[in-house]
């Protein structure tokens, strides 16, 4: 239980999650270490959506400072650096398959229907499968 | 399945979903359309995250665009105009859930904590019960 420290504007749990992921480019950092494997300054400006340099600097530090991702030497090789949702980032992940099944039902999308319908059917099943992966990331981050 | 016009930056169902709703101000409207009885500009100014009222019209005018709500004039008052979550709209209740049950969590919330277990504990139930709700909506939305 923390709470920000200038406070947010109302006690509303929606509110209050909005007011820690609620713009669009932090939710897709989230995405991009979440089924991506991105997980490096430079994997996320890579990222389709075409995020600019400031902005991903700024919510790569904002993700950071609210818990939800975990920045660190990478163990593989200590000069660089990467990231890594923590376990108050991975909890997001119903919130991001909630949004993807919604999006797939009502706009035209990207998804694999079988993927989409296998999603919905098994939300259970792929959430755990999503943790597993994160829980054993791979280090290379090659995207998916 | 509808696009925008412009189209989205990338087909990722994530993205696309955040490019209609991903700002804090668009999902507190359909917060107070969805969980807090509220209907009309006026109500929606009195929420306590202090929404300027460029803002809200500016979003409601979005969130009509994208099919999310509906403006029509009250049927028991045809002088004033009220907004409704669609089909479309009501089916981001999945969305919010996760979003509070995250919230309630890891953050310090005004959401009762007995409320929260029993959402988490009977999601599905919850979301029935809102859905019913909103198809037989109270036209004087009062905040609960």
């Amino acid at each position: 239980m923390k709470k920000t420290t200038s406070g947010p504007r109302s006690g509303c749990p929606i509110n209050i999650a909005l007011e820690i992921f609620g713009d669009r480019w932090s939710l897709l950092i989230v995405r991009d270490l979440m089924f991506k494997g991105r997980n490096t300054y430079k994997e996320f400006l890579e990222a389709e959506e075409g995020i600019a340099t400031n902005i991903l600097a700024e919510r790569l530090q904002r993700l950071e400072a609210t818990g939800i991702i975990l920045k660190q030497p990478d163990p593989a090789d200590g000069r660089k650096t990467i990231y890594q949702l923590t376990a108050k980032g991975i909890d997001l992940a119903p919130v991001l398959v909630e949004m993807i099944l919604w999006s797939a039902r009502y706009e035209e999308t990207a998804a694999p229907s079988e993927a989409i319908r296998d999603m919905r059917e098994n939300r259970q099943r792929f959430i755990s499968t999503v943790r597993k992966s994160l829980k054993n990331p791979r280090r290379n981050g090659q995207p998916r």
